[in-house]
């Protein structure tokens, strides 16, 4: 699984670079390429296995790896400003606003956006029809129904009197990470005109699982392994899954949640290693 | 003229309203709803008068109309930020950031931006072909090539040591406000699948005369009438279209500009009168 994960990885970073490539010349477009810069790329990961289990060219896959990488790139940008999270640090490297300035680092991370529905419009990925439904998929996963809306349930619990509810932390969850992963996920079966059923079973289960294997690594991950600032949520008095459950209780239901995962695969058999090792990993790594 | 322009406006506020509404309940929502309100409603006005000019139904045209009303909601609420242009007053009103929070207004931007990507998916706008192409164009106008490019430009006009020549203070307005502007004069072309030129041609000239018309009442205008701070680009020693040209050689631009978007109509003859309307209403109001 590693050689293919940095197979992809090594695939979206030369596409990606090429998309920021063909805008003017520039401070933005400076600010965009530092801020795409790095990272898993568990994302575009989900994009081009998903597409390979549904008989999908990696060529067709390719630009819908690279915009859900953008968008997720615009995203932390914009989660890390002050007036956010207010974060310095990010993949080991000073954030974007940091690196450049506030200004800078908003319109780089509105240009991602905007940047990554752009390349969902490429011919490369289909014909027309696919395209569009991928692109009412991804704008449904990205706004006010889907990550946007994850993202400002995290900001309102910050201010709120009453921690969070298991319940609560995780429809944060579904939002703020859980839709573009499921989108991720989804992304070869809207491709081949399949059932998107399975992989959004899966996707759930995964993405839930990334979340409290990361909630727990900010209490027993230190930044050099991490990239990031840790023990953040715990200093905020923040709920999380490890606050909720407990430490034993957060392990446990990661394992469980990556049972689920495995499960949801069923029907691809052999195929789906990939997508199972994945899940597997976020448990060995993390939790 | 003015009857249309009123009628377009409750068209579109009230499908507007609709699109937001289709969002779970919260501030994140409120906010958006907040930043739509109000507005000369130009943009929307330019979509739905081309579609017109072109034979397409209004029901076709009135989800791109609301898309580029979202979007330059968006870009508005963004631009007034503390870190970006730092307004209190929009409109009248107190900009977004105000009335809600920082946080807040960052989402509800980001939120609208994915919103009128959704918008511009919708099966009412016609078939999958023609709205990839306005997808395609949409993203071409508002991103790093476009408006935020734009606005990157007069950000770091801000802060440099000379001020801007004619052509880069030109090029500053084509992104910034002029590519949106052109998208949605086209949008009635692309969505009858007919020549772009001329529209675009018509909509270079009204927007550059726009800008112009706008730096005008900036110097000449007052707070209740524009609804928004004056006197700003003076006070902070930037270079505008009347520093360049004087305030009479501005109005002769403007008038100049006028004559031009008039000529790039011709084709349309009579029928074009609304569009010929919308750009000497420009000049009568402000110049």
């Amino acid at each position: 699984m590693q050689q293919r994960i940095d197979a992809v990885k090594a695939q979206v970073a030369t596409a990606l670079d090429g998309a920021i490539a063909a805008h003017p010349a520039g401070e933005l477009r400076d600010a965009m390429h530092y801020a795409c810069n790095g990272g898993k790329r568990l994302r575009a990961y989900l994009v081009m296995e998903s597409a390979r289990l549904h008989g999908v060219d990696e060529s067709a896959a390719l630009p819908v790896a690279c915009a859900v990488e953008a968008l997720h790139a615009y995203s932390l940008v914009h989660d890390d400003l002050p007036a956010m999270d207010d974060d310095d640090l990010r993949r080991g490297q000073p954030t974007t606003h940091i690196r450049f300035n506030e200004a800078t680092a908003i319109l780089a991370g509105d240009a991602l956006q905007s940047m990554a529905f752009g390349l969902l419009s490429d011919a490369a990925i289909g014909s027309p029809e696919v395209r569009v439904s991928l692109i009412a998929a991804f704008a449904d996963a990205v706004g006010a129904r889907g990550m946007v809306y994850g993202q400002m349930l995290d900001i309102a619990a910050e201010s709120a009197d009453v921690p969070l509810t298991l319940a609560e932390i995780t429809r944060l969850q579904e939002g703020k990470t859980g839709a573009l992963i499921e989108f991720s996920a989804k992304a070869g079966a809207i491709l081949a005109r399949a059932d998107t059923a399975p992989m959004a079973d899966y996707a759930r289960n995964l993405g839930l699982a990334f979340q409290i294997a990361d909630d727990i690594l900010d209490v027993t991950g230190d930044e050099a392994e991490t990239g990031k600032r840790v023990g953040k949520d715990d200093a905020a008095g923040k709920a999380t899954f490890v606050s909720l459950l407990g430490l034993d209780g957060a392990r446990a239901m990661t394992r469980e949640l990556v049972a689920a995962s495995d499960a949801a695969l069923t029907r691809y058999g052999d195929r789906a290693g990939n997508l199972r090792d994945l899940a597997r990993f976020v448990i060995e790594r993390h939790a």
